[in-house]
């Protein structure tokens, strides 16, 4: 169950409205890489680790939930910014009061080529903000990522909050406001220590790699393919070892002649490698094993009853197997 | 600022495995009249009146974020009913042991027809919800409607709260789980008693019809256009009194022939009402002024800088103007 | 069948192009509150009512047709705001020719900023409407909402014209061109006529609350959870008796203890109410059963045939049961 | 202006209720090819039109308000084979009675099994038809397309014209209702008269090749690029005289190889050809010059002022200059 | 199999940055009309006629390679005209120094101004193309059509070269750019040539009139519908001979009296056409047996495996039945 | 540029039709985490680093030409899972033909239930791959992410590698066809590969945490929020020292009454790190100015003109400055 209270995470301030500011802000409200898509994604990849990896469930239910309260300041500013847009909404009968809008010396041009610029903030929601990226695209789910496996679902989370960490970064150019920036400075520090977060987590669940549970077939999994000609370089990532499994990169200059030598991959056979099928299978059903165990022997059924919560009417204080005391 | 605790709001249960409700069920989860929608919805809309209108602000508040705390109650639901999915998929490497899935008895012929019907939950979030109505769409802030003016907004959440009602009535049909049935129920009945509020709140802003700040031209309030022939019914809606305003409808059974005599509608006249356009541009100018008024007194920078809260270290019993005491 | 006839429902005129205000009113040509969205929402809701509720399918449908002439005007004067554009384009040869576009004293830079403002009118709808709102985004049918119950319908319907009238409202503050004005004016007043005909429509059929069928749970329907906390406000909303079902209220201050203590709402018992589980149930029969056979005697087969309309070739002006005969 | 009566232009019937055809047909109630995106497309294109191209606009508004028309026919035959789904869904409080639904045979796991494949019909739109396509995606209008130049438009409305054929060609093959097939046929064969109607239009402006304004660089207009290897084949598409310009098509076998000795393509030149730069520079002026004229002169403002319609009040039958009277 | 070398197909230049056309320029890269859409339809139809018709296969993988170069030129033109963009952004310590920015004289207004028109250039994508279309719409795949029928799918494909064409006329008027102009007229060139490879294959296939299987029914393939009154006009389109089955036009001036008197057009009969039922059944059976045939035979299965490709080791310049060797 | 050939990069293979497989192997064609997606993401991440990074540029057109050319194998696999689909919907006219569909057993009933469970390939594309995930969702471009920053693009790739290996491996549960699973193992394994790729990339670029350019506040880098109370957990992730920065983590166990005494953070310290304000701002400084060194002087137009590509007569094999020689 969730719970609000009236004041903001961060003390959020503006020191003057700036309609094209939250404009642009509305990227971090509603866009593809702002705070809703962090506490949605990051919300319901939680449902799937409840039960096996409660741990990691309260890891993610505590930062979803610190996303949703950065929306909440978000919004907050852009509500701010956009002060007295609304009010002279409602100043629907006399017009000739146009002129004395927001800090007085706005003319009735300036107004209309805002509104031009922002339509959305003067003709549909009245001044407040609207669940949409900057350009004007409705926020929607499939932003969201996650595949019911913490070693994928970490790795999508860290790519979340890279991405969100840029964009505050970038925002921060394009505001004067020394109340506003720190707003940003604040949220941008969060994605950082998210990121953290997430990566400890992923360090913790052994192996991790290849996210999932299947290994890659040997025969594959160190050919390069120079798909691109003209131009080409070398890097750690077509010649040594390769980073996770440590075989020999082996480079395939020209793709085509090899397919065709090799019958279209058919053929290929497994070089700068020490794995082998064998080891492959026999290292498959050992992870498939114990991922499944994980899984099934916490969603067991009570009396033909599956709950999702126990209620324990002694109080939150005590509630629970609390592991965690600290304080600071 | 949000806080989550572990337990649902309301003790969720379900007695079996159920993929085929589970993606039905997905409709209030992520579909447009779901829990996200409403949550966001009226999470959105608080924003525009947290200043000048703290009070609605407050019961915005309190039914979004009890709206958040039903969007966990359903995804919750969800992922109980799709316990076995994940540990099986788990199951990567040895397909053999397919047979056992589930309540022990379906064969692979089934779990592949489940996954053939339902494929996002066994190939793609691996056996979680998924943030998209039951039929895959993603759910998408379109869904979400606010126009920063209160007598127009609560009269959308009314709507809001009437389709979700309707959702909850129908699902109700597919599924013989008591337990699943007693969630449905309490979420149905929320969205009535949700209802009741926002028309409460509405009924204590006076004058709210018509929503929004201006009058209507009285030449064109009470006209109704016969605009389909054949099979005309006479009803209130277009005879007698109209149900607001109290005109008298005027009924236009040959519209196009009426257009051609009013010269497109410039030489329509008023008829069967007592409003005037004096009558109308002097209400006009007075609610103009008033509904201004009151967003732009509550709107005031101190010191050059807008505050979005207070924060008061004397903890959250004492703090601020509560005028709200009683407890149950 | 549809029919169209060349002039407009109303006399749409323009004084000079506009190109930036054309843009602002696409919102009502392709929005989401737009003339299509009404439109097409009464067009399909009608189809469910054709039957057991001819005289509503009647007034859907006049409704409906109406907002599809609505959208005529709407995209008329877009059409017009655009003079120029399309010939300025047709001038693809001739670049020295561009400064006399328009009325005569725009420059190629405010050519150009114009295009940059709106892409789509010059580059690919050549001056055209384009079926989206104000920013770009295309009509989807999500806008559409319907639940196949006239006590839900209805209501959504009035939401429908609650938003497009605050759109129009707004639309006002952006135009000095008093024909513009003139044809906001009675679109905006038509949305005024069409909720009072939607309520009307609304109040003939009891009971219409809750929506739908089904009863809500008395355990339930009059609890207010406290779920924002910090300046809490009391209201009609929490407090006194609830608007439709008069009961009393009952606040829950604390909504986490409260769930403690009664197992997740399991325990919890009805209070200030006088509706009991018996009086529910009986309801439920009385009006599913009511509702049911109002459907179902409507939908009968004829000789094993199912048809839509009946055709009679004695005219339009006997046919059929016209119950209305008053013209203006 | 549209009107509407109640009659559908082609009586359509259904022998059975049929959920599974009714999603199906959704394909042309809601999809990209159907007919609610003929029918906006046509109506969008016509604004365009109005003024310079008068025939062109009577004719797009005769086949846009078929289209409409169309779109009634496929909504009510989709309601007509979702007969039952409502009734049942109203019998919310009496389970017993699902044995008995439809055609009295059908079994609830039947009844629950149509509704996992086609839940929007049962717990969404309550039996009536949704503005999807038939997997459940919504309308939207990027669906439509229309260049603001006759040449183009014709064009995109004979592939819009072709789409539909096919997808009607296809339904027929999945239902063995001869009502329904009846009907079908009919809006299939439309299709092909409605095509020929836009390709006669087509001819009758001329030039129409290349669509637009602007001819086409004559070094690079009969250049064919073998961009994929292996497996080639002779065609007219790249061997002998071009299909419209009349060129000799030229085969570049190697196109890397040709872009290294031409630096980019910037050092080609024409083969094959008569056109030379000259001859496109003086075409592309005249026609430019041709088709701004068409375009300037039909908008004209009167007296500061321009109208869409003319309203006459002497009736249809004399109104306007109709050159059309022929009568069937 | 793709492969990719490093020079552009076209040797694109630009002069200087230029944020708003750059914006404008994404309508080709990431819009409906442009060449991402051109190069996934051709793709995606391709696969339907590789066994069928290897020759259309061919023809079809050659524009669809060489639309996706267009791709790369497009992007790389934005990229071009983005120059600045990215520098300045990772310059995000140092504020001072945003007056030096692109060409030295913009001031830090006209660097917001540019990011408040253009935000995903500034604030997401750090000055990289994006995937949209000029005002922010994401690509997205509804622009796709193909029914899996050769005399429909090369229609559609002239429609996509058709709209293409015409974007890239547009566009040329809204820069001064002579090297962005040589491009864009080189990438307009190509949409004519493509237009006329898709002619020549569609008239190489005989019969492709109607597009599909089924001919049209002659009760109704040579009706016109007068739909729209008012201002009525003759044309081609609805007099004389049809322009591809050569049957008589038959004008039906009042279609609702028409429908009445034909009940519901049940009672048409057919005029003004040779075809007859008989010679329509007949053509169905021998078109559908001449085309089921072509495709089955092309699909058989040798020893219980299909195959895409056959792989032959001699190299690319002997392999297949190549029929064509000519070069330029 | 791209080329084609003809031959694929894999030999895929199947033994057998299986229309419900087609569609669920849609995700990888037309889904979010599928081929198309990776494709797109990197070759649209490429044209930013083009310049600056020609290094990393060749690996990304390399890893997206590779992406492409499995686009190409997921779909030639859909189409020859779907044989027989399309001539059964060639043979129009003779229905009693059906019943010898595919491999000969199955009935009308079983196609029609294909049909319904998979319409768009009957209904609508004929046959061929749809580019939609397997429910139909339409690919759209907001699954493409990258930021104009190798930092964040090469980990956002990371998540895409991650994302498409789950779908590979989910969906081999779901086949029996030996052929298809030797195809689908490959394009995991790739997954796998590129995912090192990637890795080895980012680790090459010193310093890239965080993300982009500025550092992080050290007042807020270390400080984890128990957000989500009861049943809480200790971690590496908000215990001891932080993955990247090596910073102590400081357990906020009561947010609300922390935000409560530092004034909403506003007075906030930093504990537990070394760095300072100090530190941060002069480590901003100096990577700010080597990134943006490092991307201007990769832009410098030469004599007024800057190009993307060099064209070099002399042949690929010598051409420009290829710094890798060894083949395989």
């Amino acid at each position: 169950m969730f719970h609000h209270v009236k004041e903001l995470q961060f003390n959020a301030r503006v020191s003057k409205p700036d309609v094209r500011f939250a404009r642009l802000l509305l990227e971090q409200f509603g866009g593809p890489n702002g705070e809703l898509k962090a506490a949605m994604q990051y919300f319901c990849q939680a449902f799937g680790c409840r039960k096996a990896h409660p741990d990691k469930y309260d890891m993610l239910m505590d930062i979803a939930t610190e996303e949703f309260s950065h929306l909440e300041i978000v919004g907050a500013t852009i509500q701010m910014l956009l002060t007295g847009v609304n009010g002279e909404l409602k100043n629907a009968a006399d017009e000739s009061d146009l002129n004395k809008m927001l800090d007085g010396s706005a003319t009735k041009e300036n107004y209309i080529h805002d509104a031009m610029m922002n339509p959305h903030f003067f003709i549909v929601s009245g001044g407040t903000p609207t669940l949409t990226d900057s350009v004007g695209n409705p926020w929607n789910a499939s932003y969201i990522m996650g595949m019911g496996d913490l070693t994928a679902d970490l790795r999508l989370d860290i790519g979340a909050e890279t991405s969100a960490k840029l964009v505050y970064e970038n925002l921060m150019k394009f505001t004067d406001d020394v109340y506003v920036k720190e707003s940003l400075r604040y949220l941008m520090t969060r994605e950082v220590a998210h990121f953290q977060m997430f990566q400890a987590a992923l360090d913790s669940i052994q192996p991790n790699f290849p996210p999932g549970i299947l290994q890659s077939d040997p025969k594959f999994s160190n050919k390069y393919f120079n798909m691109s000609k003209g131009d080409d370089y070398e890097g750690p990532w077509n010649k040594g070892k390769s980073s996770e499994l440590g075989e020999d990169w082996q480079f395939i200059n020209d793709p085509h002649k090899h397919i065709l030598e090799t019958n279209g991959l058919l053929n290929e056979t497994a070089k700068g490698t020490d794995r082998t099928e064998k080891t492959v299978q026999k290292g498959n059903r050992a992870l498939s094993s114990k991922r499944k165990n994980e899984v099934d022997t916490s969603n067991s059924f009570e009396k033909g009853i599956l709950h999702w919560s126990k209620y324990d009417n002694s109080g939150e204080e005590k509630s629970m197997n609390t592991k965690k005391k600290k304080t600071i």
